[in-house]
């Protein structure tokens, strides 16, 4: 099996070296043309586009943003184990402080969760709800929570005497690397 | 800026042409050792290693597969705007057929989502759940309507006399997508 990448000169990390620049369908086997007898298999370009947009994005994360990473919240662990490697992820990602708070019964609770930036010289938090659409808990509880305004969704608080902004992030929302995620764990359960 | 990867030969889509092959960390700004006052951006290589996930998982998903996409619904239409959207990406990637249902509030239940598949010739049908983490929906409710032994997580169905077997993804989980997804939303809410 050889490898097609819609975009020239791309290839996963372990793929054969041998990568001819071709157009393709995403995720597909293809008959290859020059090997009778083997497939090909053409990669998803919307892995090349997340590269993309990732690439475009990180100017903003000054180490002076801290990110307060919010989960639901829940009598069984799950919620609270899944916001917290999440988190982790996030810290490899970002140069400032990252800490975690939860709406329901889960600790710490969000003002706990803004208080644990004391001291860190934060300028400005992001409350980025690991939520996957709106509603109710993203539109009113986080924004009120925080004393945030809803509509514009900023806000300001005190830490340490100074004044910090606030900016209250979406949830994760449509995107294809949801799609991509959620046809994987499809793909994985037929293994 | 010029863009470099920790693996050689990949750049982004639109990326300038020359991509010098050399390690670093993820997303981070470096300075440009060969171009004094300019700088580098290093790419985040998990982008690369879901493009490898995913170039390893389609195999497994014939066109005989059908996909049960399941959100949770809700009274507010976000959920089901996004779990149809989502389902709309999975149906780019996917060669067999894919439905939606929801377990609250939100139309067609789960059910009517597998009666949908009727006429189709599907021979199995993954369902799966546009959820972040476990919890009673996954563990309990959704094996619960699709009478599915919830501990091995598959059973069967009759769909125009002819027995279908059902498997139960996991949900979304922990992954670098969802970790990488949500740093991006925290960066666009401080543009």
């Amino acid at each position: 099996m050889r490898l097609i990448s819609t975009y020239p000169n791309c290839s996963a990390p372990s793929a054969p070296s041998e990568i001819p620049a071709s157009g393709g369908y995403p995720g597909r086997f293809r008959r290859d043309p020059f090997t009778p007898g083997k497939d090909l298999l053409v990669i998803n370009p919307i892995w090349l586009i997340q590269i993309y947009k990732n690439v475009t994005l990180v100017r903003y994360m000054a180490d002076d943003v801290g990110i307060l990473v919010l989960g639901h919240g829940s009598t069984k662990p799950y919620n609270k184990e899944m916001v917290e490697k999440c988190a982790k992820m996030i810290g490899d990602l970002h140069e400032g402080p990252v800490r975690i708070a939860f709406l329901n019964m889960d600790e710490p609770n969000i003002a706990a969760g803004l208080e644990s930036f004391s001291g860190t010289g934060v300028k400005r938090i992001v409350a980025l709800p690991i939520f996957l659409a709106h509603g109710v808990h993203t539109l009113e509880d986080i924004p009120t929570e925080l004393s945030v305004d809803p509509t514009h969704r900023r806000g300001k608080c005190q830490l340490n005497g100074t004044e910090v902004e606030i900016r209250c992030a979406e949830p994760l929302g449509v995107d294809e690397s949801i799609a991509a995620l959620a046809y994987r764990r499809a793909s994985e359960a037929l293994k």
